[in-house]
């Protein structure tokens, strides 16, 4: 049994908080949020104290986890303070917009050696995470090509948008993610292309809502994702790997399974997820499990911090490549 | 090569006529019909001569088969004609709606061992056929329940069906003949039971338009019809094998593999195929093909006379137990 | 909130023992075995109270509801108390293999008004429910026909199965339940039949392993039910609904949706759910959510004590059919 | 009723030959072939006249058309013969590997204004072509980003592969007339990447095994073709298309549609189609009758022949940005 504190007790906060007081192996200690409602909100739904500063969390030896879920330009400062403080950290992802920032972070904190995860639940989907054991265990020969489907469901506002850091560290960090963890492998090369197809006031700040990756990786197997900010049919993630001796698909599970057949047309199922907390819900349990078990065997869980700061530089060689119109290299 | 007469220039005759003219292995000697413009439009297209009498035919010793295409009640006096002039015959399904009669055609014919084939062309389909092999090399052990769906897309008229036999003579035959196909076996037992949902003066004459039926192999297995005159998605024709081992099924193919997703369902693909023409397509050219190759090597061709009336006795028990509400046993 | 006792620690106990701690509107108060081990077991890991007696439960005004979840054979008595303790009662189905009993039961406490709800729990599958919804919302119109599909993945011991009360009370008893929650009719006529294919001794004391039925409702539709014990390729429960307008499926959801295509063979994808537990997850929740809702609001939960008894008097029926071999007429 | 003339008796040329016979508007009339005995089986196989020479055919007033599906090292030289003897002429693809010679083609044979058609027989794939008319019938809105995966069952020898163009001029050339097909655009940019991840030696010519292409059409939409020489589930061959209201797929048509389940796994159908010749079976015949009607009325058929030349021109830019590493812009 770990205590793990709370960092932000927002929409993904909360829903942390739920996962760890559903896990038999942790217990929510405290929650701590800049703005007090939001804590008190957590701390009476799931029973657990409210810390007014940070400190008072740092300095609790019986805190042995922090779960750090604010807002993103907040992440740095509160994983620096937290690894010196000797607390094992789940962070959620992206670490920070600015890469050098996150390589800072990382120059601070890596001789601590406390257990740090990112936050990249995909990897923990049951659907992609059998497609990765089946690849491993050889059930379509040697990997060539891999294509991601990502699909949000619908378009935030512009203004939020504007300083989101774009598409690719925003959105698409979390396929690159994906890829690094599908192929084993770091790229050579990333192209981006992009159009404002549905918001073309993105425009204004060099961001896209519609965008296509060309990835090679240093051995040369070839990827591809292609993404929107709207898919009206539901939140569409897919992935399709194609090895020497077959093709493994990752589909997206319905809600339900039922099928509808009439004149007008044959076999209309459900429509596909809202949205990631619907779709994801079991991977967000599994990773916090896996966080968990890591923890209490003092071992570095994965995805690591590292994880973390590879997808950030895909993300700006891909942002990079969207503004030259040009391939750009990787070393 | 084999030369066929073909009796019978309607619907399903001039299908026939197309289907010998297409092939590498016969040709379309002859075309007899009462009504001569029929005859006419068929020898017109398909380029072969006009047989004023029955008799030209059977005395043509250039003729080496014929095809029965005409109404189910000329069909034994046909065939008995035919195989007395030493002629192969491929007969439409049923033989007669009277089993008496095809017994009696059987005693008069069963000695002159001409090859004769009855028109069960369902065995022919390509995913009929592989469901029995599979079946065949054991791929989910021993065979223990099938069910078949059997929906046709849309009632004839009732001035039409009071002359047809009523539902199990004149459309579950097909699936009666099914089953000795798929099990292999002869049944101990038939039940069925039925409802008028769909056109309720059919009650007039004993027939229904929904119908169920369960049947006991003599050696203990099960199996189910679920039949329907009308299915508005269209025409519904599926197999499902339960064995040991695993389980097989025989779905709808479908005219074409697009689906479509939008926000209001998910994944509509195209309809059914509208009817027997259409679905069975490959299944009467392959049947045709194994009349012609039997012919040609002057073996027996398969499904027999004796195929055409068993399944013939199947219907006369099915309509029994509806009538009588008991199920009915075979010997 | 209410305060919940359970009868019964077993397997089935232990789960609702979770469900209910992880419920936000009910508490589990006591827990109750005549097994010692197995109530502290499930005191401790879910902090209750064990109760030695029953009467400690049934006279403590703070329990407001029992959840039975005991061996069958007590299930009438401890209706019966808790009924006339006051308690809302939730109990696990079959209400007794004995439909006498179940009667006497019934007059006994029908005058106490407390609400009472039978765990026919897959009702509550998202995937059956929305079928259900559908259906009374009219997507296929009128319905006529529908066919269950109920296939458990392997058979128990024959020396269980000898207590077990037949195919029929043990375990197609969800399947009528079923057949009235979709129809919303009784039932006029059933007739069974059935055949020992797996376990050949199950014939000793009538029973069957593989089992088929027909039913009619009242209104003519027609019902048809096929049943196995064993299902190699997981646990096979499906829906299929025809309407006048229609056809709706409840098909198997999956435990992920990766598909391997290679070249022996193309879409493969994961078996089925190994069973109940993990097939019925989401209705095991819903089931006692709806329970708690309608305690607390004092109102009559669905589906009923009456509901219980309906299914019992269907499978008491097709017992007597597959032992004469005749259908059973239902008044 | 127009009279054909085949150039060419090889494996395509012969498919040609059948189709021509099977079709109720058209007569082949004569074939030729500098390989006599292979112009002598189709001659024999379709009962038509053998042509000695070119000239024979064209100078004959009776022959309406000419089908050439000779060596493509040929085709323009016999495009332009035809045109100015007047004839209609329907060319197998692509039309010459130098797109300069198809350019000088084009200058020569422009003003004959004969109707010519060339034969991106993938346009008239019943599963293709509904795809394209739903979309312009505005079932998925505005269309945003196209997919199309392209892959063949094997590769060939490397000998051949050294002259066949390279993977864009050969292979991809369909995909590229696919894109502008489901667009209805030109494009502005095209970039590919490509690796010998199965055939290490087509290094030594310039070529690649598998490749990835972005494209961008003039007006912002995103595509994407993924390709590869092998590929061991067979002929995949799909489409899928984002529109602003949802998503079109265009899937790979089976053999059959038995499934199988059993304990290793669940729904394993048949394999794919195992080339072009199966797959397309039906897009042959309906492009034949395209062009015979488009004759017959004297109109211009399509694909035409700038249709040809436009797919040649994004297929060279392929070549190129494979070679350079960098996007290449087109006009």
């Amino acid at each position: 049994m770990i205590n793990i504190a709370l960092f932000g007790a927002g929409r993904i906060g909360k829903m942390h908080a739920g996962l760890i007081a559903g896990s038999a192996d942790a217990r929510l200690r405290y929650v701590y949020d800049t703005h007090r409602p939001s804590a008190e909100a957590v701390a009476n739904q799931f029973e657990c104290g409210i810390a007014d500063t940070i400190e008072v969390i740092l300095e609790d030896d019986q805190v042995d986890a922090v779960l750090i879920a604010t807002s993103t330009d907040t992440h740095v400062d509160l994983i620096a303070k937290s690894a010196l403080a000797g607390k094992a950290i789940f962070c959620e992802k992206p670490i920070d917009l600015n890469t050098e920032l996150v390589e800072q972070c990382w120059q601070k904190i890596r001789h601590c050696n406390v257990p740090i995860q990112i936050g990249f639940n995909r990897r923990f989907d049951p659907t992609h995470s059998t497609l990765k054991s089946k690849l491993v265990e050889g059930a379509v020969g040697e990997l060539q090509q891999v294509i991601i489907t990502s699909r949000d469901p619908d378009i935030a506002p512009s203004e939020y948008l504007r300083h989101s850091g774009g598409i690719f560290r925003d959105m698409i960090i979390h396929d690159f993610d994906m890829l690094r963890f599908i192929t084993g492998e770091e790229f050579s090369e990333v192209h981006a292309i992009g159009s404002t197809l549905i918001s073309p006031d993105l425009k204004e700040f060099n961001d896209v809502d519609s965008a296509m990756l060309m990835l090679k990786t240093r051995s040369g197997k070839l990827c591809h994702i292609n993404a929107s900010r709207r898919c009206v049919y539901g939140y569409d993630q897919r992935i399709e790997a194609f090895g020497s001796a077959g093709k493994l698909n990752s589909n997206n599970p319905r809600p339900h399974s039922v099928s509808v057949s009439t004149d007008s047309g044959t076999d209309t199922s459900s429509v596909l997820n809202p949205f990631f907390i619907e779709r994801y819900t079991e991977a967000y349990k599994e990773q916090l499990a896996q966080f968990v078990r890591a923890v209490s065997k003092g071992e570095q869980p994965s995805p690591s911090f590292v994880d973390g700061l590879m997808a950030q530089k895909l993300a700006d060689a891909a942002q990079q490549s969207l503004q030259t119109g040009l391939p750009v290299k990787l070393d």
